[in-house]
């Protein structure tokens, strides 16, 4: 399964091929770090609501302004349920999570049998959408309402790509002159692997260096 | 733009059909975060290695192992040569940075003129790949090597899905018994917005509960 050499500087390598699902998957999210965490929100084609949180998503695009979604088939649980949601209404939103709403996005994570609205059993606050059926969550640091852009079916999971057609933000998250996000305040966490998490509370900036700025850098200057 | 409110904890509203790409990105990075940061390295028809940092990828599915990738079409810039250099080799090499990797994963990112060798120039060590042509990372705790699976093309981007089909971990950050990955020892940094990085230093643990340990907890027991 791996080629580990007894000098503990040498790395550990691992055909991919020759691993299981299971193992293949706890290497990607270990490693895969700090993934972004949406609870998603749906509704299905009678009209209810269905949360879950997913960190197998990210934008890929501005322009479009496109997010992909990793939704698995599996015999159980809330993914099942927003992946069939989003087939039969085409649409889906993604609620940032903050610190704040951990415990509620846990509770969205319970597999409660179908017919059950995780949204009111974590006392979320529920927000009409502006142009797709999904609701939004009103503790959302900040929401992005999705159309459904295109689907890639590939072996156990469902690739979906949405477009983001309206977000909402908390006020004192965005200037809505600058559109500049305040990262302290929107306050989100990032999954990690197993059963781990992130804040971002521990932040800095660094600028990109133009050629230039390099070059003097590299010569001393 | 927005349908900001005068009350300061309404809601503020974007209408992205009415932004323009660079606003829409604005507020896309500022709040998708953290994204996991990847050094993608690749080698071109001629066998000429290029890496440059993304954020916008992550892992989409475990069976298959695949990760997502977007590209951007841009006059200049190492996102071009990478979208090149996949469809020439059909293969990328995902190195994952380190908070000890910063300043190399910088000077990466630098818009060098075409035919600079980044990785020269950051003084990364280069290790020949296992099952794909691109090198990989010597300094990345983990990097997964992927062969081209599909690209979709959408506007500016190129969305390019790989599927890993070899690992290499450096040999203190993952268990070769139980594939455990330490969090503290890879050390990842995430992507936020502007210039905007997060550290993965402050972490915490939290189990998925059962349907019968929510019931209980919700019942006072």
């Amino acid at each position: 399964m791996n080629d580990a050499h007894p000098d503990p500087v040498a790395p550990v390598a691992f055909d991919f091929e020759a691993l299981t699902p299971r193992e293949r998957y706890k290497l990607m999210i270990g490693a895969i770090v700090p993934r972004p965490i949406a609870l998603v929100t749906t509704r299905d084609a009678q009209g209810r609501a269905n949360a879950a949180p997913f960190s197998f998503i990210n934008c890929l695009s501005a322009d479009p302004a496109l997010v992909a979604l990793g939704v698995e088939y599996r015999p159980s649980g809330a993914q099942k349920d927003t992946g069939r949601n989003v087939r039969e209404t085409r649409a889906f939103t993604v609620n940032i999570v903050s610190a704040a709403m951990l415990d509620a996005m846990n509770v969205c994570a319970v597999p409660f049998e179908p017919g059950v609205d995780e949204l009111r059993e974590a006392g979320l606050t529920v927000r009409a959408g502006a142009r797709v059926p999904p609701p939004w969550i009103g503790e959302a640091p900040a929401a992005f309402e999705c159309r459904h852009h295109s689907t890639l079916v590939i072996g156990s999971r469902d690739i979906i790509l949405g477009e983001i057609v309206y977000a909402h933000f908390r006020a004192d998250v965005v200037d809505p002159g600058n559109l500049h996000v305040d990262a302290g305040r929107l306050d989100a966490l990032g999954r990690m692997g197993g059963h781990g998490y992130c804040t971002t509370r521990d932040r800095f900036d660094l600028p990109t260096m133009s050629v230039e700025a390099f070059r003097a850098r590299a010569s001393g200057a």
